[in-house]
């Protein structure tokens, strides 16, 4: 396969055999992984490996019992982490403030970059993954399960196996409907209409909207998939969980 | 050569060569890196595309005149966006609520990885990328200089262009130094000495020591490259921002 159709064609899989993935093969992807850049090669995340049944059953009801969470052979948490570099400092004598809103969004940026550079070689590698969202939603539960320490947050999860599902082509909005250049222009009705049409045209998009007895497919996306209620609930408890965790974000 | 060793030896570029990226090489490889996934397949981000050499010259200041920024042929803004979806949502006359805490990080993940997903393919084409940090720092001048509207705010800058420098291997942390198994097991003296033995021993963290008088490379982040201060005050200006785009954090 041409590795442009690899990145036209990815998918994300959720279901996956009952085969192994080996802890030499996942080393060797996550040590390939790590070579994504990140901010002054400061490596600001952990990952917490758990494949142990009874584990996975801990971390279930945080991702609302998504079953990819059983089903896969690795479940991959990737935290923002200040934690380790803090202690390194602190045992070289160097005065550090990290404890605060810009270094918590670093870390959350180095953290994303490494774990889509797991994705892109696991992949390669004719693995499949599935990012968990509800990481963001149940960072309580998640940190006490695999015992976080404080300045290390929960910011993402894969779920990692070989996939027995089939590949769905989920579509992409055109790229200059989120390309500008030199400035951004901001979206008419008409650009709207042009840059969604495709997308609401889908048969699927058409089912989730006819079985959720909706009139848009925005309206799934509002009502059903991520509502005002869901988003504003788990902010505060994220929020509170990030300030717990040592980051007292400047403005409180 | 193999895709491993592209992996494990890929490096930041930050000089390039004066020869042309075409657009619809670029355009090519943004659709690529789309297909990255993204939370709910929302695409929460936008890129803006800066050639212009009067455009680079304005953003120049906002990354502290990093070279890279004048000597790219091209200048990628990646910014998190519920500008568009939310748009789209009122057009179809859904009801939403994203301004929150929650919908950021999720647009800020979801940017964090198309960003990377385009690293990859950039280079596997023969670019060469660079990121620059501070588009955390200064997103107040970079928003004016690119006309951003509200809901929309930069998350991380690349620089991109054939590269004219040598890759250089900067190193990094052994993969047991911040991989867990199960639960995340913090570390003791020991184990920072351990993971920190081969970075602080390179030729250029020896270097920077003494270049800097101090007694450890520890120090060289804490009290030059990443200050108390600065995380401070650029927290301040970042979040306010990042407020003022119309995200107001729960507790404020």
């Amino acid at each position: 396969m041409e590795l442009k159709d690899y990145f036209m064609t990815r998918a994300t899989r959720r279901a996956y055999a009952d085969r192994p993935v080996p802890d030499a093969l996942l080393n060797d992807l996550l040590a390939q992984a790590a070579h994504a850049p990140t901010t002054g090669n400061m490596q600001l995340y952990s990952v917490v490996v758990t494949r142990d049944q009874e584990m996975k059953r801990k971390l279930a009801p945080a991702h609302f019992n998504q079953p990819s969470v059983m089903s896969a052979q690795v479940v991959l948490t990737f935290c923002a982490d200040w934690n380790r570099f803090v202690r390194w400092c602190d045992e070289r004598g160097a005065s550090h403030g990290y404890n605060n809103f810009l270094s918590f969004i670093t870390a959350v940026v180095d953290t994303s970059l490494v774990a889509q550079q797991f994705v892109t070689v696991a992949e390669l590698a004719g693995l499949g993954c599935c990012y968990l969202g509800t990481t963001n939603y149940n960072a309580p539960q998640i940190a006490e399960a695999l015992e976080l320490p404080r300045l290390v947050v929960p910011v993402t999860t894969l779920t990692v196996g070989y996939p027995v599902d089939e590949p769905v082509d989920s579509g992409r909005l055109p790229v200059d409907g989120w390309v500008h250049n030199e400035r951004y222009a901001d979206y008419s009705s008409a650009d709207i209409n042009g840059i969604y049409a495709e997308k609401e045209a889908r048969d699927d998009s058409r089912r989730f909207v006819a079985e959720n007895g909706k009139t848009s497919l925005a309206q799934v996306f509002t009502d059903i998939r991520y509502t005002k209620e869901a988003n504003e609930y788990f902010s505060k408890i994220y929020y509170d969980f990030i300030a717990g965790a040592g980051f007292p974000f400047p403005l409180r």
